[in-house]
């Protein structure tokens, strides 16, 4: 822009140069707007590379949260035990869906792993538009919505696994994990990838908040 | 500015005007920043009010919180019921205590409580100084961890009401709703504000993400 070496941008500044005419206020005007633009393009590399380090981060938590409601579910849902023995009380085999509240965790788990698929999609653009501002938002509030699902499907079913362990003395529930004893194993173990899957949302959230205030 | 009128922004983009020195370049790039910055203060009073309605909203949806997580933690934590007989299994007298599950709603409620009584400050800061960054961060994360604790305390109780109120052929756990019946009454009273709360964190979540995505 300053080729022809009659009205530099330090010129303008700092020294009583010659004048160039009505050009040189143009060029003035628009050397300042430039130069504007060129200190953000000079500190926007940084910025866009913790951007999107913050975007492919996202999507690696998905990932990992995904895996952990899938396990969940698939555990839950595929415990059954079948007793070589009964007694007046206890049925011959105990599966997820004899408790309701495990029915739910099943339920809730695969909703939120069906729903963190789905979000794939858009985590992926946000790695290539890191500046994208209603679909993050609407991120966070679909992402606390389903961690508020998973952390009670995950709760619920952990205040019955617990009392499946030590039963309740006060209120006459007798522990079944003497007798179940694979099953109780089972539903103690399909909890852990939910609370994984809890963390994860939590840092989700995290992020896209991140994302959003760096924009 | 231009009171001199000898060099007005008019006359700087649009006319051939007399030149008035050095001065007039330098006065061009005031002109040019002054400007920019005019733009962005004509768009900010409608931006600046609505993150202003933002903030006051997030104050009201936390005082609701608090009020909800409150009433829950009293509810639950004063229930008690003596019974004027008793038989072989049920015992004279039934209190949250008796089962860890709402001992655990009681805790979780007051630290709930507790933690949005000591955001309110930081709440009322946003009201103030709307540009706020790193604080709103700060609140997103512990809002997602609280509304993690809430949703687990409300949910792992609702288990262990449904429980008390249906009771499960299978684990042969009966109902005891039919004997503590005042006391199944307060204790699944007590859930709807904590579930209330868990909403308004959920909407509080929402809020800061707005206001972030805003500034």
């Amino acid at each position: 822009m300053w080729e022809d070496g009659l009205c530099s941008p330090n010129q303008l500044s700092d020294q009583q140069v010659p004048y160039q005419g009505e050009t040189c206020i143009e060029r003035a005007l628009t050397m300042k707007g430039s130069s504007e633009h060129g200190e953000t393009s000079k500190a926007a590399p940084l910025g866009r590379g913790v951007s999107k380090g913050v975007s492919v981060l996202d999507l690696i938590l998905r990932f990992i949260a995904i895996i952990g409601t899938l396990a969940s579910a698939i555990a839950m849902g595929t415990t059954n035990e079948t007793l070589p023995f009964f007694t007046q009380f206890i049925r011959f085999k105990a599966q997820y869906s004899d408790l309701p509240t495990l029915t739910f965790f099943v339920v809730a788990n695969s909703i939120v792993c069906v729903y963190l698929i789905l979000s794939l999609p858009l985590s992926i653009v946000h790695i290539i538009r890191s500046r994208a501002k209603y679909s993050r938002l609407l991120l966070i509030f679909l992402d606390a919505a389903m961690l508020a699902l998973v952390t009670a499907g995950a709760s619920a079913a952990a205040a019955i696994v617990y009392l499946a362990h030590k039963g309740n003395v006060r209120a006459n529930w007798l522990a079944i994990c003497q007798q179940f004893d694979s099953f109780c194993e089972r539903i103690s173990g399909s909890l852990i990838g939910s609370f994984g899957a809890m963390v994860m949302l939590i840092l989700l959230i995290l992020l896209s908040a991140i994302a959003l205030a760096r924009r």
